[in-house]
């Protein structure tokens, strides 16, 4: 059982851990507290940015000789794999902890496990205190980390009817000022915004995160999924705004209809360290996405419109029969403006594999827990 | 200014129209209380049923002598015009009134006057005294009133995406049991029901009530808008359960596509004494509905789920350009079991004529305050 100062230290590394909540990322956001046997906190540490310390060696670090015989308190299981830095479990049986408490067991397959190592060298392990604030604090990495991919959330913008433009193709503005000002909230806080080609060539967006205060630590990333390269060296979504990855199949091979595999995709964003990303659709890319089971929650902006024609929210998904409809459970509702928002996520898919053969290797960002 | 007793008297007055609530339609449901000089009521009526008193001189049959110089305080304006029982006005005069207090002004072109009627007979007369409690007791009948023809729901169920069926016309169950309990109860509250021949054709509804407790005193009349009468004789609309009109271009003439004019359905759905119709499509007619300007209020069943193909919800519906969506306010938004139920009504459209010329003419039953 964790004691008193134990759960105090807990939220204490919560809170440490949340500093890093712009810059961590594609790592985990992490915190540590080392506790003297007294009670007395000896050392605090937490995870700024890929590269730099993690929170253990942090901690323990300040921690010095004081650390012989301690607790490390700590927000996810501490790393067992070799990183830049080494494993965090190495630097704790080296520092001569006595007791690990951790908040989150560590999802990834190639750094969990470290609780064992702990145990197996003899240390006193206990897992789960405050494991739902530290779940939140990393919910965007964990999401990640469970899904062996990046998590993706599709937007749309549409009328009651499920119409994303008129007959004759306009569509600005479906919604009002509130919804689409928070398109751009939504996309602040997004690793990547994705597209077709096809809303390239229509709309020529420009894909960036406007009229955000403060605006995001990093731009998102844009990506276009082109599989001829067809997107004009002068469309928007190319200027020097934020960083833009045109997914051709020159890059990443073709499906068996000759197109991007957007499996690559989500694994070629994960090796770019994106651990959320918004799908903008067209209706055509983000059909094949929900045919692939390659969305995991779908926000749509429906305006209380309707219009009987023009293009769907969503194009072909796969689904032949009304017991196949891909079915989300909503989460959310709200007005924004005139318009309503609505929130839904699809229940868990089953496990994809974190590397899948064949398909754009993952770097080491953002496959572990904290491997900087 | 109404004194107390007088306020008093329109609140009684107000409860007893609400006993006509399941019985007066087409007619509207009023209340009358009669009140000496002293205060003291001397009479109550109510309009009970078509061709049955209306509320004033049932009021004021109570009164006998005692109307001579008394108020009659009454929840809608008294008609002036000669129906099956004579005016009011003239019953009132014939009585020896004083004073009348009414809370709503008639809005029907036909019967609409009887307060200059009366104040030309130097009756003292007061307009507006609890007027929001008479308007919501006598609701349908109003929006009918001042509609010229009857209150038009339309009412559809799809999914996120904005399909009614998936691709190979399957469509049960796109929602969940609560939604599909309240279709029924929102049938239930109608007097008729109305769909398209295609929507017979593909799935020979029987647009019944079921399922609702107590079920409705009417049970709503069904209507099939069928250019040829292509609704086979053996289609179980056409069973015993409930009345049906199959409104055919032989008996409603032909607009400009060969098919059933629209305008001429809503009015011979007045003739039939209906105050308030569910339209529940198909799509076709639904579209053509809503490009007509017929639909006053939109109820969508909308299940958190995606499709990617199939039927719309809504079809051709007239809208070129994304200016020219027809847009709704937003009244409700309900979960209901797992699904959403999404309310809208359309912004006040001009005023359409009471009686335009050329189609099935109106009886007297609807357009008139009670003509009974
Ligand atoms: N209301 C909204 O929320 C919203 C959002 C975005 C866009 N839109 C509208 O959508 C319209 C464009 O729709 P769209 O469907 O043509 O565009 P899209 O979905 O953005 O792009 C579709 C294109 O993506 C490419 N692609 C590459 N690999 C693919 C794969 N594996 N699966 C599917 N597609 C793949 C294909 O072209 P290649 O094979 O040539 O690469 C395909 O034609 C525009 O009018 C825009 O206004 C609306
Ligand atoms: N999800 C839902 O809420 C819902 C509700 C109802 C139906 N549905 C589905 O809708 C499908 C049927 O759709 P639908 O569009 O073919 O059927 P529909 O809208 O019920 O019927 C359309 C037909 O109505 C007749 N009509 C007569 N006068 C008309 C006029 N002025 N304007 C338009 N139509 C007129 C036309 O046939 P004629 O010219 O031959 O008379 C037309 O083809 C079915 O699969 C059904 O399951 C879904």
């Amino acid at each position: 059982m964790a004691g008193a100062s134990e759960i105090t230290a807990m939220r204490r590394a919560v809170e440490l851990a949340g500093r890093g909540a712009a810059t961590a990322s594609p790592n985990p956001v992490v915190g540590c507290v080392v506790l003297a046997p007294s009670g007395e906190t000896v050392g605090e540490g937490w995870h700024e940015r890929p590269g730099g310390p993690h929170a253990e060696v942090a901690a323990l670090r300040r921690a010095g000789p004081a650390a012989r015989g301690a607790t490390a308190v700590v927000t996810l299981e501490p790393c067992r794999h070799t990183g830049r830095t080494g494993p965090c479990t190495t630097a704790l049986l080296e520092a001569g902890v006595a007791r690990v408490v951790y908040a989150v067991p560590d999802p990834s397959d190639q750094a969990g496990g470290g609780a064992a190592v702990l145990a197996a060298a003899g240390v006193e392990v206990e897992a789960g205190v405050l494991r739902a604030e530290a779940e939140q604090v990393n919910a965007r990495w964990l999401a990640a980390a469970r899904l062996g991919r990046p998590h993706v959330t599709w937007k749309f913008a549409g009328t009651l009817d499920g119409r994303s433009a008129a007959a004759d193709g306009s569509s600005r503005w479906i919604t009002g000022p509130e919804a689409r000002a928070d398109v751009h909230r939504l996309r602040a806080g997004m690793d990547a915004v994705v597209v077709g080609v096809g809303t390239v060539l229509a709309d020529d967006p420009a894909l960036t995160v406007r009229g955000v205060h403060p605006p995001p630590a990093r731009p998102p990333l844009r990506v276009v999924v082109d599989s001829a390269g067809r997107t004009p060296s002068t469309a928007r979504v190319l200027d020097a705004e934020a960083p833009t990855w045109v997914a051709t199949t020159a890059e990443l091979g073709s499906d068996a209809a000759g197109r991007v595999p957007l499996a690559a995709v989500v694994y070629g964003l994960r090796a770019r360290g994106v651990l959320a990303a918004l799908l903008e659709g067209g209706p055509t890319l983000a059909g094949a996405f929900v045919r692939a089971g390659l969305v995991d929650r779908v926000v749509g902006y429906v305006a209380p419109a309707l219009l009987g024609a023009g293009a769907a929210v969503l194009g072909e998904a796969g689904v032949a029969s009304i017991d196949g409809a891909h079915r989300l459970v909503l989460d959310d509702v709200t007005l924004l403006g005139t318009d309503l928002r609505l929130t839904g996520s699809f229940a868990r898919r089953p496990h994809q594999p974190a590397h899948p053969s064949g398909t754009a290797g993952a770097s080491e960002e953002e496959s572990t827990c904290s491997p900087g």
